[in-house]
C-alpha cells in the first residue's frame, strides 16, 4: 500500500498500578520479531505513552486500522505476546489486550 | 531548526461534558492565524482525540517542546485562543490549557 494515505489512531489502556515498572521494563525490549510484525501489518510511526497511575495513550498511523489489528490478530507472534501482556492490564473483561482498542475520535489536526 | 530531531509528546486535559459538541464544533474551525502559530512555533503532526465522555489527548512532534510551548504562551493569539477555551475544561485550577500540558512518558516508539 505504497503511499495510500495514511490516517492517525489514538487507543486508551489502563496497566495496573503495581505493573508499571515490568511494563516500561518489557516495552524498552520487545521482541524483534513482534516489531517486524507490526511493520508488516502496516503499523506506523507508533508509541505507548504512560501516565504514572497507569493510563496507558497508544498513537500510530496506518492506512486502514481495522486491517492492520486483523493482520496482527492473524500473527502468530502477536498471539504470544498479547498472552503475556494480559496480566499487565485493568478491565480487558477476557479480551487480550489488542482486542481491546478503541480508538478515540479525532477532532483537531495540524500537519 | 530544519533538519532537527523530532521529539513525539503527549498529553492529557478534560473537556467538560456539557461542552464536548462545542469543544469539536470550535476544533473543527480554529483561526487561521493561530495554526499559523502554531506551525511558527514548530508545532507539527499536532492531533487532538476525544473520548466520550470528554478524556482529551493531544499528541505532537516538536524539536523541544518547552521551547514551543515557549512560543506559543509569548503569541497574542493564543492568550486570546487560550482564554476563550478555558471554560471548555475540567480542573485547570485557574491555569490556561497551554499551560497545564504535562507530558507522559513514551515507552515505547516503532517508526
Amino acid at each position: 500500500m505504497a503511499g495510500a494515505q495514511q490516517r492517525r489512531v489514538c487507543f486508551l489502556l489502563k496497566v495496573r498500578a503495581d505493573r508499571l515498572a515490568e511494563y516500561r521494563e518489557r516495552h524498552a525490549a520487545v521482541w524483534p520479531d513482534m516489531l517486524a510484525a507490526l511493520s508488516a501489518a502496516g503499523w506506523r510511526n507508533y508509541s505507548l505513552f504512560l501516565r504514572d497511575d497507569g493510563l496507558l495513550v497508544g498513537y500510530l498511523e496506518t492506512a486502514d486500522f481495522a486491517a492492520a489489528q486483523a493482520a496482527m490478530a492473524a500473527s502468530d507472534v502477536n498471539a504470544r505476546w498479547q498472552a503475556e501482556m494480559v496480566p499487565f492490564f485493568e478491565a480487558l473483561d477476557g479480551a487480550a489486550p489488542d482486542a481491546a482498542l478503541y480508538p478515540l475520535t479525532e477532532v483537531f489536526h495540524l500537519d
